[in-house]
């Protein structure tokens, strides 16, 4: 159970980490940290934070620092909050990319307190109002170059994942980022290029309005979510993204040819193929 | 009220669309139509129809006979159907593209008993067993060529939908397949193509199943939609299709290109434009 710890961010992931912390009784002081004033306000009405304090005097009094903003400012305000911990105090970071931030922190004299931790679970929403109970349950959350970590602070981020409900996944930085490019950032892509495909060509926006059911606005959704956020993962990602996104256009080209020429048995081949994926979703 | 019904085939939207007549009352015998004997035999079981009978007999009984089948297959039986009824009764169909089928019947002499609707809903599932209570509540279905059918007809078809909680929507046969070209034609290609990238790309399926969290699930759920049902859509409204894709195809290429060239500013521009589908998709 920790005295105090400190969120950095005040927003989804922070918040329902806060929240879930609190529910579970391992948190008894929240410290929020924000540059916007209106979101520390939120936080406090909607309880996702106790109190808000300036960075260092947060980072003094917490057991535990925990950072969810959007992952470009991360690598900064992560230097500095590790350039003020001392060595019994813990540092996580819940980012969508791994591998910049572990570079950047990698001759950082307090490395060691620094864990590397990737929650898999989110929504399209964003803000403190985005926060929710239950959250993270019966989700992945990967813990990256654990053998960088100090034992004891390792163990701790693990259990307090666990008693989230979620189930500890290990890898190094380089691979998270690829699978997240797998398995996340490519689906982002998608619906956001999606949204705009049917934005540019549908001008009767009433008729996608009335029209539009549960498939449109389940590949959609993810088009909703914040430019803030997901910019910086996919530059800080960039070649793994790409990487995916050719092989996904160059899978939507497919689709393209058998359209034209015809030719039904391949598109029929090609749908089949993609039902494998029942092996994976359920 | 209807006294015996024809559904020819039994499965995801016929069966519910069963299921919620006998909810509502508004249909004592459900007679079923399907190729496949398990798929009677599980109809039966599951209470989607009352009974199975030749085509012929089936339709001598029905007052309505209601089609959801592959719309391929549509256009040859529908046919059959039409030549075997009287202007007492009414056909409907239940397909996701309108053009071929409404030219197909259109110098039929039993034209004006034929109501071309579109309810718009669905899972990726199919079969008797996707057969859900309480599908096309709140959702949209699309009447098209109301002019071409008896007045009577449209009215009860009206009347059905609108018992089962559907708002209707009346669009000429060529908008119905522009608009859903958009609306739902292009996420289930994009949803294939996305199951196909993931599937060639990532080789350990462990991984993908252990991260992949609920917004790759949204954005491939689609993925695990039947061939059988999805390919003749596709063909039929090819030429839409084409346009929506290329349009897509194009859409991604500007991510690819602000990835590239690391542009930024345009990437935001990209994100920040896909976020307007906000107003339409709650």
């Amino acid at each position: 159970m920790f005295d105090s710890i400190t969120i950095v961010g005040v927003g989804l992931i922070s918040g329902s980490f806060s929240l879930a912390l609190k529910e579970k009784r391992l948190a008894k002081n929240v410290i929020g940290i924000s540059r916007t004033e209106a979101s520390i306000k939120k936080a406090l009405e909607l309880g996702l934070i106790d109190e808000s304090l300036p960075l260092k005097e947060a980072v003094e009094k917490s057991d535990l620092i925990y950072v969810a903003i959007p992952v470009d400012a991360t690598v900064t305000v992560m230097r500095e909050i590790m350039d003020m911990i001392t060595d019994k105090q813990i540092v996580a970071d819940a980012g969508s990319t791994k591998n910049v931030l572990c570079k950047s922190l990698a001759d950082h004299p307090m490395r060691k307190r620094f864990v590397a931790t990737h929650p898999m679970w989110g929504t399209e929403y964003s803000g403190p109002e985005a926060a929710v109970r239950d959250a993270f349950v019966g989700r992945s959350c990967v813990i990256c170059e654990k053998e960088k970590s100090d034992k004891d602070a390792v163990e701790t981020m693990e259990n307090v994942y666990k008693q989230l409900g979620m189930h500890l996944v290990y890898m190094d930085a380089d691979a998270h980022d690829v699978h997240a490019a797998y398995v996340s950032h490519i689906s982002h892509i998608t619906s956001f290029a999606l949204a705009n495909t049917v934005l540019e060509k549908e001008k009767e926006e009433n008729a996608i309005f009335e029209l539009a059911g549960g498939g449109f606005a389940s590949t959609v959704r993810l088009a909703k979510s914040s430019p803030a956020m997901w910019a910086p993962v996919f530059m800080q990602n960039r070649e793994n993204v790409l990487d995916v996104l050719n092989e996904h256009i160059s899978q939507l080209r497919k689709f393209k040819s058998c359209l034209e020429k015809e030719n039904y048995e391949y598109l029929w081949e090609l749908m089949e193929n993609a039902n494998k994926i029942k092996r994976i979703i359920v």
